[in-house]
């Protein structure tokens, strides 16, 4: 049916450990939500019959006439032109076969696929913290930290899909080593990895999460000075890593989202002082510049996937 | 007229000092070029007249009813919808005044204004190193650096036109400070003027041009050793700038131009190994992602402000 006449679209979340998709309409209402785990030590098929078995149920619930289009968000480097899946940590069964194609085929359905951060960056764009603006960077701070750059609307991807590893912007030269082969990776100064790491060297603690570190910086004690400390860090390599994308993108808007969005208080006055040093930019172009807290929390991903079929069909 | 019959445009390169503007016609043929030095002190009237001068010469020599239309590039801040100039050192006579529309109401013509580099940027990618490929980040290695993206073919300009100020993309935190605020940023270690600084501190000479540091690189004695030192820390810091695009961008080309390509030779290798130990994306991506020499030199601007009608309009 012509796209005009669809009112719908289905989104799809694949993670490492769930899958997650939404009816989601034209304005951004989400219709229907299902999530379950995926089976992806059975293999290829098996996490191909989960994706293809929640799409059919939110389709059969919602009509298969109204449907435009479908949008996969996957973690892991993708070729837009092939439809595959070229790198991931978390999917090896989906890499190098034509996942878009195959999916596209079993529901006779309109298919496209997204890295996952690029989605949550598009999902933010379209009814999160950015609807108002065309031009945005995200950065995703959980265990790792990506991302994504909208520009004009639509998602950068580059050439396999990776556009937005902030993760690995070198904040520190002669920082940390890291997984990637660099050193001084923003992931390993300003992650929930980094945190609970600089909590074990500060004895705070072994295998605090992020939320704990959280806790310990509301105290008033040396723990809660040395808790302080680390969200200080996290603030200054991240307002170092956002300076140089304001220097290198002159967007209006910089959204953070994630697992240590919670201790945004603690970590959130280093970073803007850092950039503000950091960035003539910033500071030239004033209340023009944003840096704020993404809204649309675990959805945006969703959201985002949903909204591909509207702009790239 | 119809734009499609229109066979010509028009490009400006309005420099710190002098004025350059050529007729190119629709295949990327530069069919005549002008330039002149410019009466900064002269004021904002003597400024505007030399520009429509030069048009308008041009104009008369090939026809005005084939012209599609003007680009001209200036560097500074531009408001894109004002169509005007808002920050630059070079040109305070013209900021704050509504350029574009002037410009255009003189000649009776399309005008669209655009920062310097972007319209370096835009050249390279219409018939210079980057025809092949629709996304591409440029660095003009200067005195400063500078530089500029292109995305899906398109200038990305940010909400003032300063997208692509790599030059003070942070390097080295504890880095020189610079003149913009923060230190260690890129163009305190690897521009002209960085080289020149460490040819000093290294007792190499006083104000040595980086095309002396250059012929000095190739003496086989001690000053020959420092010289080549001197570039290799040039290409180190390119080389942690250039794994920060590459991650935040996933592109398939990265040009560098400007004064300092003739020592190509000695900081390339160093710049090449810096980025692969540093950028995963760039050791995935293997022969997909390329670190090249612009091929326009200094009339990339030119052709990138004589593209811009053509694709704007």
């Amino acid at each position: 049916m012509p796209l005009d006449m669809a009112d719908y679209t289905i989104g799809l979340d694949l993670g490492g450990t769930n899958l997650r998709a939404a009816a989601v309409d034209r304005a951004g209402r989400m219709l229907d939500k299902i999530s379950g785990a995926t089976n992806f030590a059975e293999g290829r098929e098996a996490v191909l019959s989960d994706i293809v078995a929640a799409i059919s149920h939110l389709r059969e619930k919602h009509g298969a006439p109204a449907l435009a289009g479908i949008g996969v968000g996957v973690p892991g480097f993708i070729r837009m032109k092939e439809g595959i899946i070229s790198g991931s940590n978390n999917l090896p069964y989906l890499e190098h076969v034509p996942i878009r194609d195959e999916i596209s085929r079993r529901l006779g359905a309109f298919v496209i696929l997204e890295n996952d951060a690029n989605a949550a960056a598009l999902g933010e764009k379209w009814i999160g913290a950015g609807r108002d603006v065309d031009d945005l960077v995200l950065l995703t701070l959980g265990t790792g930290i990506g991302g994504g750059i909208i520009s004009n609307g639509r998602v950068v991807r580059g050439a396999v899909g990776m556009a937005g590893e902030f993760g690995h912007m070198t904040v520190v030269p002669t920082g940390n080593p890291c997984g990637c082969g660099n050193q001084g990776c923003l992931e390993k100064h300003a992650s929930a990895t980094a945190v609970t790491a600089m909590a074990r060297l500060m004895q705070l603690g072994e295998d605090l999460s992020s939320r704990q570190v959280f806790d310990l910086a509301r105290q008033n004690d040396l723990a809660g000075e040395k808790a302080r400390t680390i969200w200080r860090v996290v603030g200054e390599a991240l307002g170092i890593a956002i300076a140089t994308l304001i220097n290198a993108f002159n967007f209006p808007l910089y959204l953070l989202s994630g697992g240590m969005l919670p201790a945004w208080e603690f970590f959130e006055p280093h970073m803007l002082r850092t950039a503000r040093e950091r960035s003539f930019t910033f500071r030239a172009t004033g209340s023009e510049t944003r840096i704020a807290q993404a809204t649309l929390g675990n959805e945006a991903g969703l959201y985002g996937a949903a909204y591909l079929p509207w702009i790239e069909k």
